[in-house]
Protein backbone atom coordinates (compact mmCIF):
# COMPACT_ATOMS: atom_id res chain seq x y z
CA UNK A 1 0.00 0.00 0.00
CA UNK A 2 1.67 3.06 -1.48
CA UNK A 3 0.28 6.53 0.16
CA UNK A 4 1.23 9.78 -2.13
CA UNK A 5 1.44 12.88 0.58
CA UNK A 6 2.90 16.12 1.69
CA UNK A 7 4.22 16.11 5.34
CA UNK A 8 2.54 19.64 5.81
CA UNK A 9 -0.68 19.13 4.37
CA UNK A 10 -3.68 18.70 6.59
CA UNK A 11 -5.63 16.45 4.56
CA UNK A 12 -2.47 13.39 4.38
CA UNK A 13 -1.75 14.22 7.70
CA UNK A 14 -5.63 12.98 8.82
CA UNK A 15 -4.71 9.84 6.89
CA UNK A 16 -0.93 9.29 8.60
CA UNK A 17 -2.60 9.51 11.84
CA UNK A 18 -5.39 7.18 10.87
CA UNK A 19 -3.15 4.99 9.79
CA UNK A 20 -0.92 5.09 12.89
CA UNK A 21 -3.86 4.29 15.54
CA UNK A 22 -4.37 1.09 13.58
CA UNK A 23 -1.08 0.24 13.12
CA UNK A 24 -1.49 -0.40 9.55
CA UNK A 25 2.51 -0.53 7.93
CA UNK A 26 2.64 1.35 4.05
CA UNK A 27 4.97 3.24 1.72
CA UNK A 28 4.69 6.88 0.95
CA UNK A 29 5.81 8.49 -1.54
CA UNK A 30 5.80 12.80 -1.23
CA UNK A 31 4.04 14.77 -3.49
CA UNK A 32 5.30 18.23 -2.25
CA UNK A 33 2.70 20.86 -3.01
CA UNK A 34 5.43 23.95 -2.14
CA UNK A 35 7.37 22.51 -5.33
CA UNK A 36 4.19 22.46 -7.43
CA UNK A 37 4.42 18.46 -7.42
CA UNK A 38 1.14 17.88 -7.29
CA UNK A 39 0.51 19.88 -10.45
CA UNK A 40 2.34 17.27 -12.60
CA UNK A 41 0.74 15.05 -15.72
CA UNK A 42 2.63 12.05 -13.89
CA UNK A 43 0.93 12.39 -10.73
CA UNK A 44 -2.41 13.99 -12.16
CA UNK A 45 -2.75 10.58 -13.75
CA UNK A 46 -3.29 9.13 -9.91
CA UNK A 47 -5.67 12.05 -9.50
CA UNK A 48 -6.73 14.12 -12.24
CA UNK A 49 -8.34 16.98 -9.26
CA UNK A 50 -4.24 17.25 -8.15
CA UNK A 51 -5.19 16.80 -4.59
CA UNK A 52 -3.40 15.05 -2.06
CA UNK A 53 -3.59 12.20 -0.34
CA UNK A 54 -4.17 9.56 -2.58
CA UNK A 55 -3.90 5.84 -1.50
CA UNK A 56 -2.57 3.41 -4.27
CA UNK A 57 -3.33 -0.47 -3.35
CA UNK A 58 -0.73 -3.29 -4.37
CA UNK A 59 -3.23 -4.55 -7.15
CA UNK A 60 -2.81 -0.64 -8.71
CA UNK A 61 -6.11 0.37 -7.89
CA UNK A 62 -6.48 3.98 -6.53
CA UNK A 63 -8.26 5.87 -3.43
CA UNK A 64 -8.30 9.78 -4.03
CA UNK A 65 -9.53 11.22 -0.78
CA UNK A 66 -8.95 11.58 2.78
CA UNK A 67 -12.33 9.73 4.17
CA UNK A 68 -12.62 7.58 1.38
CA UNK A 69 -9.52 6.10 2.28
CA UNK A 70 -9.65 6.48 6.47
CA UNK A 71 -13.13 4.42 5.82
CA UNK A 72 -11.97 1.45 3.71
CA UNK A 73 -8.97 1.37 5.77
CA UNK A 74 -11.88 0.71 8.93
CA UNK A 75 -13.44 -2.12 7.14
CA UNK A 76 -10.58 -4.08 6.60
CA UNK A 77 -9.01 -3.42 10.14
CA UNK A 78 -11.65 -2.93 11.90
CA UNK A 79 -10.26 -2.45 15.38
CA UNK A 80 -9.21 -0.08 16.98
CA UNK A 81 -12.84 1.61 15.76
CA UNK A 82 -12.55 4.60 14.97
CA UNK A 83 -15.91 5.34 12.99
CA UNK A 84 -18.22 3.99 15.48
CA UNK A 85 -19.70 0.73 16.78
CA UNK A 86 -23.40 0.89 16.40
CA UNK A 87 -26.05 2.82 13.97
CA UNK A 88 -26.14 5.48 16.20
CA UNK A 89 -22.82 5.99 17.11
CA UNK A 90 -21.62 5.50 13.63
CA UNK A 91 -24.44 8.62 12.67
CA UNK A 92 -22.85 10.93 15.81
CA UNK A 93 -19.27 10.53 14.80
CA UNK A 94 -20.24 11.14 11.14
CA UNK A 95 -22.14 14.39 12.02
CA UNK A 96 -18.82 15.54 13.61
CA UNK A 97 -16.28 14.55 11.66
CA UNK A 98 -18.14 16.65 9.16
CA UNK A 99 -18.87 19.44 11.47
CA UNK A 100 -14.63 19.25 11.96
CA UNK A 101 -14.00 19.05 8.49
CA UNK A 102 -16.95 21.75 7.28
CA UNK A 103 -16.70 24.03 10.08
CA UNK A 104 -12.88 24.14 10.68
CA UNK A 105 -10.80 22.70 7.94
CA UNK A 106 -12.15 23.85 5.22
CA UNK A 107 -12.92 27.24 6.52
CA UNK A 108 -9.18 27.61 8.07
CA UNK A 109 -7.87 26.02 4.61
CA UNK A 110 -9.71 29.21 3.33
CA UNK A 111 -7.51 31.43 5.58
CA UNK A 112 -4.68 30.06 4.75
CA UNK A 113 -5.23 30.04 0.81
CA UNK A 114 -6.65 33.44 0.35
CA UNK A 115 -4.39 35.21 2.67
CA UNK A 116 -1.29 33.45 3.31
CA UNK A 117 2.49 34.54 0.52
CA UNK A 118 2.73 31.19 -0.16
CA UNK A 119 -0.28 31.08 -2.25
CA UNK A 120 0.87 34.18 -3.92
CA UNK A 121 1.25 33.99 -7.77
CA UNK A 122 0.54 30.17 -7.72
CA UNK A 123 -3.74 30.63 -6.86
CA UNK A 124 -6.17 33.54 -7.43
CA UNK A 125 -6.56 34.86 -3.70
CA UNK A 126 -9.22 36.75 -2.42
CA UNK A 127 -8.41 38.21 1.15
CA UNK A 128 -11.96 39.52 2.15
CA UNK A 129 -13.25 36.02 2.11
CA UNK A 130 -10.02 35.07 4.31
CA UNK A 131 -11.31 37.39 6.55
CA UNK A 132 -14.38 36.32 6.75
CA UNK A 133 -13.96 33.03 7.18
CA UNK A 134 -11.10 33.53 10.12
CA UNK A 135 -14.43 35.51 12.10
CA UNK A 136 -16.35 32.20 11.38
CA UNK A 137 -13.48 29.80 12.22
CA UNK A 138 -13.21 31.93 15.95
CA UNK A 139 -16.88 31.90 16.29
CA UNK A 140 -16.49 28.04 16.01
CA UNK A 141 -13.77 27.83 18.58
CA UNK A 142 -16.50 29.33 21.40
CA UNK A 143 -18.87 26.75 20.21
CA UNK A 144 -16.37 23.85 20.69
CA UNK A 145 -15.14 25.30 23.90
CA UNK A 146 -19.24 25.16 24.87
CA UNK A 147 -19.22 20.95 23.36
CA UNK A 148 -15.75 20.21 25.15
CA UNK A 149 -16.71 21.62 28.62
CA UNK A 150 -19.09 18.54 28.14
CA UNK A 151 -17.27 15.35 27.30
CA UNK A 152 -13.58 14.31 26.79
CA UNK A 153 -13.42 13.92 22.55
CA UNK A 154 -15.87 15.24 20.10
CA UNK A 155 -18.40 12.69 19.07
CA UNK A 156 -18.47 11.20 22.86
CA UNK A 157 -16.59 9.68 25.20
CA UNK A 158 -13.89 8.10 23.02
CA UNK A 159 -11.32 9.32 20.62
CA UNK A 160 -12.82 8.80 17.04
CA UNK A 161 -12.02 10.66 13.51
CA UNK A 162 -13.86 13.31 14.23
CA UNK A 163 -10.71 13.92 16.58
CA UNK A 164 -8.46 13.57 13.65
CA UNK A 165 -10.16 15.98 11.29
CA UNK A 166 -10.48 18.55 14.26
CA UNK A 167 -6.57 18.07 15.07
CA UNK A 168 -5.64 18.26 12.05
CA UNK A 169 -7.59 21.35 10.75
CA UNK A 170 -6.50 23.75 14.18
CA UNK A 171 -3.07 22.90 13.84
CA UNK A 172 -2.96 23.77 10.24
CA UNK A 173 -4.31 27.14 11.60
CA UNK A 174 -0.65 27.84 12.74
CA UNK A 175 -0.14 28.68 9.32
CA UNK A 176 -2.83 31.44 9.25
CA UNK A 177 -2.22 32.55 12.96
CA UNK A 178 -5.18 30.54 14.28
CA UNK A 179 -4.11 28.95 17.67
CA UNK A 180 -6.16 27.98 20.94
CA UNK A 181 -5.95 30.50 23.62
CA UNK A 182 -6.04 28.35 26.43
CA UNK A 183 -7.47 31.31 28.67
CA UNK A 184 -10.14 32.32 26.73
CA UNK A 185 -10.89 28.54 25.61
CA UNK A 186 -9.72 26.03 28.27
CA UNK A 187 -11.85 23.08 27.52
CA UNK A 188 -10.71 23.00 24.08
CA UNK A 189 -7.05 23.37 24.69
CA UNK A 190 -7.29 20.52 27.52
CA UNK A 191 -9.14 18.23 24.19
CA UNK A 192 -6.28 19.69 22.17
CA UNK A 193 -3.53 18.53 24.53
CA UNK A 194 -5.25 15.23 25.29
CA UNK A 195 -5.51 14.37 21.94
CA UNK A 196 -1.91 15.69 20.88
CA UNK A 197 -0.36 12.93 23.66
CA UNK A 198 -1.77 10.23 21.30
CA UNK A 199 1.17 8.40 19.73
CA UNK A 200 -0.34 8.25 16.27
CA UNK A 201 -0.36 12.52 16.29
CA UNK A 202 3.42 12.29 15.40
CA UNK A 203 2.96 10.17 12.42
CA UNK B 1 -39.69 11.27 12.60
CA UNK B 2 -39.59 14.73 11.75
CA UNK B 3 -37.03 16.96 9.62
CA UNK B 4 -36.59 20.86 10.07
CA UNK B 5 -35.97 21.83 6.07
CA UNK B 6 -35.95 24.98 3.83
CA UNK B 7 -37.45 23.43 0.74
CA UNK B 8 -35.36 25.95 -1.36
CA UNK B 9 -31.73 25.13 0.44
CA UNK B 10 -29.61 22.38 -1.11
CA UNK B 11 -28.37 20.14 1.65
CA UNK B 12 -32.18 19.50 3.20
CA UNK B 13 -33.40 18.53 -0.80
CA UNK B 14 -30.13 16.01 -0.45
CA UNK B 15 -32.07 14.08 2.51
CA UNK B 16 -35.89 14.60 1.22
CA UNK B 17 -34.54 13.05 -2.05
CA UNK B 18 -33.09 9.95 -0.07
CA UNK B 19 -35.81 9.64 2.20
CA UNK B 20 -37.91 9.39 -0.95
CA UNK B 21 -35.44 6.51 -2.76
CA UNK B 22 -35.87 4.71 0.67
CA UNK B 23 -39.80 5.26 0.88
CA UNK B 24 -39.06 6.61 4.36
CA UNK B 25 -42.35 8.59 5.50
CA UNK B 26 -41.73 11.54 7.84
CA UNK B 27 -42.97 15.02 8.90
CA UNK B 28 -41.62 18.02 8.23
CA UNK B 29 -41.16 21.66 9.46
CA UNK B 30 -40.30 24.36 7.44
CA UNK B 31 -37.51 26.96 8.73
CA UNK B 32 -37.20 29.60 5.92
CA UNK B 33 -33.45 30.76 5.90
CA UNK B 34 -34.96 33.44 3.79
CA UNK B 35 -36.99 34.40 6.78
CA UNK B 36 -34.32 33.99 8.96
CA UNK B 37 -36.39 31.13 10.88
CA UNK B 38 -33.36 29.21 10.84
CA UNK B 39 -31.47 31.90 13.47
CA UNK B 40 -34.19 32.19 15.95
CA UNK B 41 -33.61 30.85 19.22
CA UNK B 42 -35.78 28.03 19.32
CA UNK B 43 -34.06 26.51 16.20
CA UNK B 44 -30.54 27.21 17.50
CA UNK B 45 -31.87 24.48 20.59
CA UNK B 46 -32.31 22.14 17.54
CA UNK B 47 -28.91 23.28 16.32
CA UNK B 48 -26.75 25.88 17.46
CA UNK B 49 -25.18 25.81 14.11
CA UNK B 50 -28.36 27.65 12.92
CA UNK B 51 -27.79 25.01 9.78
CA UNK B 52 -30.28 22.60 7.96
CA UNK B 53 -31.50 20.35 7.51
CA UNK B 54 -31.75 18.72 11.50
CA UNK B 55 -33.59 15.66 11.79
CA UNK B 56 -35.57 14.90 15.26
CA UNK B 57 -36.10 11.00 15.81
CA UNK B 58 -39.30 10.10 18.24
CA UNK B 59 -37.56 9.90 21.15
CA UNK B 60 -36.32 13.15 20.34
CA UNK B 61 -32.78 12.42 19.69
CA UNK B 62 -31.81 15.25 17.28
CA UNK B 63 -28.96 14.56 14.16
CA UNK B 64 -27.41 17.51 12.57
CA UNK B 65 -26.16 17.46 8.98
CA UNK B 66 -27.26 16.12 5.56
CA UNK B 67 -25.41 13.11 5.49
CA UNK B 68 -25.01 12.09 8.88
CA UNK B 69 -28.53 11.50 8.33
CA UNK B 70 -28.66 10.05 5.23
CA UNK B 71 -26.29 7.44 6.49
CA UNK B 72 -28.10 7.01 9.54
CA UNK B 73 -31.28 6.20 7.64
CA UNK B 74 -29.39 3.38 5.57
CA UNK B 75 -28.50 1.73 8.75
CA UNK B 76 -31.86 1.91 9.44
CA UNK B 77 -33.36 0.91 5.83
CA UNK B 78 -30.66 -0.72 3.79
CA UNK B 79 -32.51 -1.16 0.82
CA UNK B 80 -32.20 0.25 -1.73
CA UNK B 81 -28.56 0.55 -1.11
CA UNK B 82 -27.40 3.85 -1.89
CA UNK B 83 -23.82 3.98 0.18
CA UNK B 84 -22.18 0.67 -1.39
CA UNK B 85 -22.58 -3.25 -1.10
CA UNK B 86 -19.05 -3.71 -0.21
CA UNK B 87 -15.72 -2.52 1.14
CA UNK B 88 -14.59 -1.19 -2.14
CA UNK B 89 -17.81 0.31 -3.36
CA UNK B 90 -18.65 1.52 -0.24
CA UNK B 91 -14.84 3.68 -0.38
CA UNK B 92 -15.45 4.68 -4.19
CA UNK B 93 -19.65 5.89 -3.42
CA UNK B 94 -17.42 7.42 -0.13
CA UNK B 95 -15.13 9.19 -2.53
CA UNK B 96 -17.11 10.38 -5.33
CA UNK B 97 -20.42 11.82 -2.62
CA UNK B 98 -17.37 13.61 -1.19
CA UNK B 99 -16.08 14.84 -4.65
CA UNK B 100 -19.66 16.60 -5.50
CA UNK B 101 -19.43 17.69 -2.24
CA UNK B 102 -16.48 19.45 -2.37
CA UNK B 103 -15.66 19.92 -5.68
CA UNK B 104 -19.61 21.30 -6.62
CA UNK B 105 -21.55 21.67 -4.05
CA UNK B 106 -19.55 24.06 -1.66
CA UNK B 107 -17.97 25.64 -4.33
CA UNK B 108 -21.62 26.28 -5.81
CA UNK B 109 -22.86 27.81 -2.50
CA UNK B 110 -19.95 30.05 -2.53
CA UNK B 111 -20.81 31.36 -5.49
CA UNK B 112 -24.21 31.95 -4.67
CA UNK B 113 -23.14 33.26 -0.57
CA UNK B 114 -20.75 35.80 -2.08
CA UNK B 115 -22.62 37.28 -5.30
CA UNK B 116 -25.85 37.16 -4.66
CA UNK B 117 -28.32 39.83 -3.82
CA UNK B 118 -30.06 37.37 -1.55
CA UNK B 119 -27.16 37.58 1.01
CA UNK B 120 -26.68 41.48 0.79
CA UNK B 121 -27.10 42.54 4.54
CA UNK B 122 -27.31 39.36 5.80
CA UNK B 123 -23.86 38.11 5.71
CA UNK B 124 -20.78 39.48 4.57
CA UNK B 125 -19.48 38.44 0.81
CA UNK B 126 -16.67 38.96 -1.02
CA UNK B 127 -17.79 38.39 -4.86
CA UNK B 128 -13.72 38.35 -5.44
CA UNK B 129 -14.03 34.50 -4.52
CA UNK B 130 -17.31 33.96 -5.70
CA UNK B 131 -16.01 34.45 -8.88
CA UNK B 132 -12.81 32.37 -8.30
CA UNK B 133 -15.34 29.79 -7.28
CA UNK B 134 -17.09 30.30 -10.53
CA UNK B 135 -14.31 29.61 -12.58
CA UNK B 136 -13.23 26.36 -10.56
CA UNK B 137 -16.54 24.82 -10.95
CA UNK B 138 -16.52 25.58 -15.27
CA UNK B 139 -13.32 23.29 -14.77
CA UNK B 140 -14.87 21.05 -12.38
CA UNK B 141 -17.65 20.47 -14.99
CA UNK B 142 -15.14 19.99 -17.79
CA UNK B 143 -13.77 17.26 -15.52
CA UNK B 144 -17.17 15.41 -14.90
CA UNK B 145 -17.89 15.38 -18.11
CA UNK B 146 -14.95 13.23 -18.80
CA UNK B 147 -15.99 11.07 -16.07
CA UNK B 148 -19.30 11.00 -17.12
CA UNK B 149 -18.44 9.70 -20.51
CA UNK B 150 -17.16 6.62 -19.07
CA UNK B 151 -20.33 5.84 -16.79
CA UNK B 152 -23.60 5.95 -16.40
CA UNK B 153 -23.52 7.14 -12.95
CA UNK B 154 -21.01 9.35 -10.68
CA UNK B 155 -19.45 6.09 -8.63
CA UNK B 156 -19.88 3.09 -11.05
CA UNK B 157 -22.97 1.76 -12.67
CA UNK B 158 -25.64 2.55 -10.56
CA UNK B 159 -27.84 5.36 -8.70
CA UNK B 160 -26.18 6.14 -5.19
CA UNK B 161 -26.08 8.86 -2.50
CA UNK B 162 -22.91 10.41 -4.97
CA UNK B 163 -25.42 11.75 -7.65
CA UNK B 164 -27.86 12.69 -5.11
CA UNK B 165 -25.05 15.27 -3.75
CA UNK B 166 -24.00 16.18 -7.00
CA UNK B 167 -27.74 17.00 -8.41
CA UNK B 168 -28.32 18.74 -5.49
CA UNK B 169 -25.48 20.94 -6.04
CA UNK B 170 -25.87 21.43 -10.07
CA UNK B 171 -29.23 22.29 -9.93
CA UNK B 172 -28.82 24.79 -6.89
CA UNK B 173 -26.43 26.29 -9.18
CA UNK B 174 -29.18 28.16 -11.03
CA UNK B 175 -29.36 30.61 -8.46
CA UNK B 176 -25.93 31.55 -9.43
CA UNK B 177 -26.41 31.39 -12.94
CA UNK B 178 -24.61 27.86 -13.15
CA UNK B 179 -26.21 25.86 -15.73
CA UNK B 180 -25.18 22.47 -17.91
CA UNK B 181 -24.23 23.25 -21.46
CA UNK B 182 -25.46 20.38 -23.20
CA UNK B 183 -23.90 21.01 -26.23
CA UNK B 184 -20.27 21.27 -24.76
CA UNK B 185 -21.16 18.86 -22.00
CA UNK B 186 -23.13 16.00 -23.63
CA UNK B 187 -22.31 13.49 -21.10
CA UNK B 188 -23.08 15.46 -18.39
CA UNK B 189 -26.03 16.48 -19.31
CA UNK B 190 -27.09 13.16 -20.04
CA UNK B 191 -26.40 12.36 -16.64
CA UNK B 192 -28.23 15.18 -15.38
CA UNK B 193 -31.68 13.74 -17.26
CA UNK B 194 -31.49 10.49 -16.26
CA UNK B 195 -30.40 11.16 -12.84
CA UNK B 196 -34.16 13.98 -13.06
CA UNK B 197 -35.93 11.38 -14.31
CA UNK B 198 -36.36 9.35 -10.89
CA UNK B 199 -39.64 10.60 -8.87
CA UNK B 200 -37.19 10.78 -5.64
CA UNK B 201 -36.03 14.07 -7.53
CA UNK B 202 -39.70 16.05 -6.94
CA UNK B 203 -39.54 15.10 -2.90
Amino acid sequence: MLLYHDPRAPNPRRVRIFLAEKNVAYDTIEVLIAASAHQTAEFRRKNPLALLPVLELDDGRVLRESIAICRYIEELHPEPNLFGADAWERAQIEMWNRHAELELLIPISQVFRNTNKFWEGKIKQAPDFGSIMRELVAGRFDWLEHELAQRPYLAGNRFSVADITALCAIDFGKVASIRIDAATHPALAAWHQRVSERPSTKA
